[in-house]
């Protein structure tokens, strides 16, 4: 309940009190200050005065007084009673940066619709109550034991990777990781990372911002050319080999070789992006490069892809002599949640990332085979390319139409990318799509692909 | 079911095959090649030879053969066959970094007893229910809006901070805050940050490692002497007013003044650290200092002493001419599990936050008064200062004993923190222990609070 009362003291002072006395009469005059209707230099009725007006105690005029004195609203003056201070005014807030709708087949989409919301809440329900205090603490700077554990079993399981959890480093996503690792091999003299010549920009940014080179390795239907490291001048090499992003192709059994020749004769370090390497469909997974040579290549895995961006989780296994370089470039306080962390290696440990993993394989192979018939029906002309894997497919256009058919399609509501958007040193333009099938629900999928047939057809 | 085949080739091939027979094969033959039972450059059966030693079709063996080759294990040599890739030898993954078990007194202890478990989990699954598809993607890189309008309010409410959502960015927690405003300052050409002469080193570290100055600025018994900001040449302060840490003093109301009057005529900065601001109880907190400044004062908060150190979730409050500077500073891509930020919008927004402090701030004064009793009864000399508020206690000692009994008491398995860890250019040595009585389960509290009675008396 409020009341609205009038003090005829030497000032009149409209205050609207709530609640109970002191507390009530100190807020009221807070915001009588902070909305500014008590100009600063204003001096207050002396507390006998506004206390007899208000029907008061005079001590409780006083508290308030001294309260708001300690605030800094109010100066406190010998001799001349008591005023608002003086201060700046605020200005207005800006208003809240809206997140835009994307709802289209970009990949890194905002939109994310198969987290596997109940069997995450049940792993998080798990973990707090096993979990001990200490682990409600400031965490492992490394990342949280149990996760690392976990990791270290599901990596070398379905990945093949060689590692212990000494060897993993927690990170809140693979562009803070990939973070971390640049500015531990800049410390030691790497001038310079070479990139595949179609990859995120992002990426390439964050190492273009911290000082490093980044030439471009060229790309074609057998990945990267890691023949061409040597000549490449670099201390470093971001390959993305089991599912090159985001032209689709495999590292061929040559080309892997070769990068670890370069980098066992260079001691150059492979940073192996291993994004989507869960997702493969027609056969088993080829195993990741850091399996055949765990000192020179770091690896690279994230729950963005396979779970959600959302959690900012993702994972390094490094080789054995730069741990501690990494974790000097990563600090000495823990970033990453750890409830989060607890949470995932009870989904991983207890078998329910596997499950989740089944069922979105089979969602997108299924939307790849749909993707498919829609084309091979709508517009037949245009190839699609890419192994059967992964989480997005490369839609081949004639010479000279990309950047028209991605307006096109923007025009009717769907956003796709072309693949210039990813081109970096490649001096030979394809003209093609980039089309992400796993971000987006299935209802939003089958009206995108309805566009995506028209603007194609 | 595993069985045991011995092959009779060109080779005796131990193969534990489980499973489906192909799968089986291929991951028997790749565990030979990783563990090392098949050499580098040894030769392998022909397919033909293996397949009528296992009895199996010879295209099994072609493919397990391919796969293994796609995977870099094996290599196919035209004319001379399949042998094992020639790789190195990995060193054995370094042991798991042990987590200390401290169970102390100390500030930052890593042991945190009053996490709401139950509370939690509710609030994350009202936040994972409500949450829409875009809420699972990369998320908004000032934080999540939900989780900052919920601060707003909240702020606004209980520290008398002047915000809107849009002046607030999410970060993880205070000491990566701290990081992002410092660079973000020094992009400005800020050289140097004021600090407290007693403080945490880490934060000290931090800015020094930046590169940044970082001269003291003396405390006393009314907190930080702002009225030498002026002679100190910096362009910003770091400032824990409402509850100096770790001496447990509050910066007095003239000190307040000055420290906004330096700001606004030098056009530098305070940041003010407000970690434990909710933690007061003899009366109501002092405001925030934000709230007399907001275009001044850079204002710090988390949820690191008000849930858990484990979420990994703090927030600025800025000028509004400071926050594209921070958010440029903080990149592209959010490091803060957007999951925990909406679960923490909803534990705020529910009232749970309010009702979870309260029940906080009665155990922690109820500590405070054991502390004191205790003492009064073991060691009456012992002098406890500091204002009835926050986390910790300072206990006063006999000139020239704090070593020795920070000490003693690690003899006997108490971790008690001494204040010249915190010193910073402050000439003027006490002796004192800084106790932190937050952080512990009731349990261990009885018992510490028996270790340091008898310690000090």
């Amino acid at each position: 309940m409020a009341k609205t009362q009038t003090t005829s003291a030497s000032l009149d002072l409209l205050l609207e009190i709530k609640g109970r006395r002191r507390a009530g009469l100190t807020d009221a005059l807070r915001e009588a200050v902070r909305s500014g209707r008590l100009a600063p230099g204003t001096r207050l009725p002396a507390s006998r005065a506004l206390a007899a007006d208000l029907g008061i105690a005079r001590s409780t005029v006083t508290e308030c007084y001294a309260e708001l004195v300690a605030e800094g609203w109010l100066i406190a003056r010998q001799g001349s009673g008591t005023a608002v201070a003086p201060r700046t005014e605020p200005r207005p807030a800006p208003p809240v940066p809206a997140v835009p709708p994307v709802h289209g087949l970009t990949p890194g989409s905002m939109e994310f619709a198969d987290f596997p919301r109940a069997q995450w809440l049940a792993s998080a329900r798990r973990a707090m109550a096993a979990a001990p205090y200490s682990a409600f603490g400031y965490g492992d700077p490394a990342g949280s034991p149990e996760l690392r554990v976990a990791l270290a079993d599901y990596l070398s399981r379905v990945r093949g990777v060689r590692t212990g959890p000494g060897r993993i480093v927690v990170c809140s996503g693979f562009h803070n990781g990939l973070g971390l690792v640049a500015r531990a091999l800049q410390a030691r003299g790497v001038r310079a990372i070479g990139v595949e010549s179609y990859g995120l920009g992002l990426y390439r940014a964050l190492l273009a911002d911290l000082g490093l080179g980044i030439p471009a390795l060229a790309v074609d239907e057998g990945g990267a050319r890691t023949g061409d490291l040597r000549e490449l001048g670099v201390g470093a090499a971001l390959l993305t080999p089991a599912h090159q992003f985001p032209t689709g192709v495999a590292l061929s059994p040559e080309r892997r070789l070769a990068a670890l020749e370069w980098a066992h004769g260079s001691g150059g370090y492979i940073l192996e992006d291993d994004y989507d390497g869960e997702f493969r469909y027609d056969r088993r997974p080829v195993g990741a490069l850091q399996g055949l040579d765990p000192e020179r290549v770091v690896y690279f895995g994230t729950a963005s892809k396979s779970l959600a961006p959302a959690l900012r989780v993702g994972w390094i296994v490094l080789p054995e002599d730069l741990v501690p370089d990494v974790l000097a470039a990563k600090g000495r306080v823990e970033l990453v949640s750890v409830l989060d962390q607890l949470t995932l290696a009870d989904f991983i440990a207890s078998g329910r990332f596997d499950r989740h993993l089944r069922a979105r394989r089979q969602t997108y192979r299924r939307r790849r085979d749909e993707l498919i018939a829609a084309l091979a029906l709508a517009a037949p002309a245009v190839r699609v390319t890419g192994m059967a894997a992964g989480l997005q497919a490369v839609l081949e256009l004639p010479a000279g139409t990309e950047r028209a058919t991605v307006e096109a399609a923007a025009r009717r509501g769907l956003m796709v990318s072309g693949l210039a958007e990813y081109r970096h040193g490649e001096p030979e333009a394809r003209d093609a799509l980039v089309v992400n099938y796993s971000t987006v629900s299935d209802t939003a999928w089958e009206g995108a692909l309805r566009v995506l047939s028209g603007v194609l057809a």
